[in-house]
């Protein structure tokens, strides 16, 4: 077969997902909350019972990838044991468990005329997950979209074909078990970087809304080709800045929870900002508890003075999210110079104060537009779960509809319904 | 000077607008709901103190326009006169006392944990409205922006040039009294066809969305063009659906409003679909009502055996915007094939059922995904003024984080704000 002619059928198969996705679609947007319901606990508990099943199409991929010498940090996040396994269990019963946000009224309100508005919840319609080999986001993502009323287009990376395939298997019993289309999830066949720019393109029409999980080069080639919308999703150059009131404690174990509980999650901080006049006190409890855990420390001058081992920092270091035990630091001689830092290098995605002076943390919350700002309390926090969404889809980086982790009611849209008795407009 | 310098020249003089837009939304963002009052009413007494100046402005456009023999229905939209002056500043006044959006409290609650999470109102930044040369928009779009703290680049038709920049004097006055930026509000002072395109692209990241106001061609060039997220605003082929359970007063009555108190506007009828049940009955008066008021009709074959003076309608009537007094009729079996047809054809706009049966409306009601659906009410009430917001900045009919009116709540975009005591994630 010629590239031209692979390329074709390559769109045709693409196509035909749009279409079969557009029709699953129509269905579950009204489909009742108890088969959705239905659907996603028969997820669950295919899962358990296929577990073996599972764990089999896990481990030829774990095989595959380890013959082709891919990083251990990788390996892990494609690996599945029997407590992952659970793990997904738990998270399908979860998300089974949430209230059915279709159809709930937003807002509703009487006019003058005797008009009643009421604003509800519909489904966005079908939704293009772009993610990596991580077999547990084909589960999360799967039952987040149904369950938001959603059909889903499943693109995952290719050294996680077999074992999203298995989890995808599970859904589809579930679906069939409730009576709704099999179609309302699916998962692109193939794994060829041409399948992720037909999504980018919408499918003709078919895709109202990309979601991209991935590193640097997913988001950018996201940000130059996608004709869809798309809930963008950055990295996380996530800032904690310790304030001259900062209490010392808090300071410490905030800051090491924040850079230290897993490095490799975007809520992981990257930058740590320490005021002035908290430097004699603060500083170096702080940066020896950190290194204490095996963090690499890269300071400013001020910095260097008080911890002569540490390495200097460059411009690139307060650009960088390293996703690794290393935390670039800096001496700010104020609150404002602290914002003026993070909204100057900040993603937007999740910053934290440590503060007991109530003026301080209200300057930073009103000042920095980042998705999620924290006072006293580990940036770590910035995951659907833990904000009581249930699950999410990605945390997003943009503005527009959705902010923050993205769970069901961030996969809707809304209508008006208008009740009158017969009036017209003068 | 050579195309390409001239070309350069504009990207230049467009990107120092996106720069000077982004600087005063930062200000913007922050400053108190009570500055953001004062300034808009500001500008409101500005309007009626400078009438004759505006006046005198949109005399020069209508003299260009009319010697360039522009349509009179052109002529009218982009004519000012005093009561329509009065207007603009009844809608500056009104606007200025909506609630604040920003800042409000979408939503709180605890976490297990002790966390209290809050999810809070934020402009979204810099806003691209591209318009034809409507004069009340400028001063409407500048108004709803910065209510709701966001900058705005207008860029309005070329033939409005004179009525807009008049207007924009008075909206700078009152930014400058209440001590605020006046590049808040920006006026695109060229009219060159590539002035859009460097919107569209986004000038250079300090564009946030693009809020396209006109017809078929904008909104093409913006979905080919387009590098930044778009409130989509399609046509409105609404539709009137007449339930055989329909009140004949009322199926008349609202018919006659939805289709003939103003054709131009995108709420107005433009398909009539009529339940088999109720062509002896309603068929014909409705009809009568309409020819009575000038209108044309164009019918399928069972409303031309009824109706042999009446056009026929064709497949392209069906997909067709009149904005005209000319309606297509087409006889219905039920409200499921209602729902049918409108799903088929609609632009997702507006639709309206009449009927008397509960069942009918909820069946249509679920049914249909269009921004705004009306039960025995004129779709003429599309509108965000006869919401109760205030004003709009347009009707979107997309999904994606705004739909329908947009006022200035859905201007806004939200963060988290987190508060703790000292929290670290286990």
């Amino acid at each position: 077969m010629s590239a031209l002619e692979k390329n074709q059928s390559l769109a045709e198969l693409m196509a035909g997902i749009g279409v079969k996705a557009r029709a699953a679609a129509r269905v579950l947007a009204t489909a009742s909350a108890e088969r959705k319901h239905a659907a996603l606990i028969g997820a669950a508990e295919t899962v358990r019972r296929n577990a073996d099943a599972i764990l089999a199409a896990n481990a030829l991929d774990m095989d595959a990838a380890e013959e082709k010498g891919i990083s251990k940090a990788f390996l892990d996040r494609l690996k599945l044991n029997t407590q992952r396994l659970e793990g997904i269990v738990d998270a399908l019963r979860t998300i089974a468990e949430l209230p059915d946000p279709v159809g709930s009224i937003i807002a509703e309100w009487d006019r003058p005329n005797g008009l009643h508005i009421e604003r509800v919840r519909t489904p966005l319609g079908v939704i293009g997950v772009i993610f990596e080999s991580r077999p547990n986001v084909t589960a999360d993502a799967g039952a987040l979209c149904l369950k938001s009323g959603n059909a889903v287009i499943l693109r995952g990376g290719s050294d996680s074909v077999h074992s999203s395939r298995a989890l995808v298997e599970c859904l589809w019993q579930g679906l069939e078990q409730a009576g709704l289309p099999r179609d309302a999830v699916q998962l692109v066949p193939v794994t060829d970087r041409e399948a992720v720019g037909e999504m980018l393109k919408g499918l003709n029409g078919n895709i109202d809304v990309i979601v991209p999980r991935g590193g640097k080069t997913l988001v950018a080639r996201v940000e130059t080709e996608a004709r869809v919308p798309v809930f963008a999703h950055l990295e996380g150059i996530v800032h904690v800045y310790i304030d001259k009131s900062a209490d010392l404690d808090k300071a410490v174990t905030v800051t090491l929870n924040a850079k230290m509980r897993r490095t490799g999650i975007c809520g992981a901080a990257e930058t740590l900002l320490v005021h002035r006049d908290a430097l004699d006190t603060h500083l170096l409890p702080i940066l020896k508890a950190l290194m204490a855990k095996g963090c690499e420390i890269r300071g400013d001058a001020e910095v260097m003075r008080r911890l002569p081992s540490a390495k200097a920092a460059t411009e690139e270091d307060w650009r960088t999210e390293y996703e690794d035990a290393i935390i670039s630091v800096k001496v700010v001689g104020s609150v404002e110079d602290a914002i003026a830092h993070i909204e100057h290098y900040s993603s937007h995605h999740t910053e934290a104060i440590i503060a007991e002076d109530p003026m301080a943390v209200e300057k930073f919350f009103a000042a920095i537009d980042s998705a999620i700002l924290l006072h006293n309390a580990s940036t770590q926090f910035a995951d659907g779960g833990e904000f009581g969404f249930g699950g999410e889809i990605g945390i997003a980086t943009g503005k527009m509809h959705a902010r923050g982790p993205v769970g069901v009611e961030q996969l809707t849209s809304f209508k008006y319904r208008v009740r009158g008795d017969g009036q017209t407009r003068p």
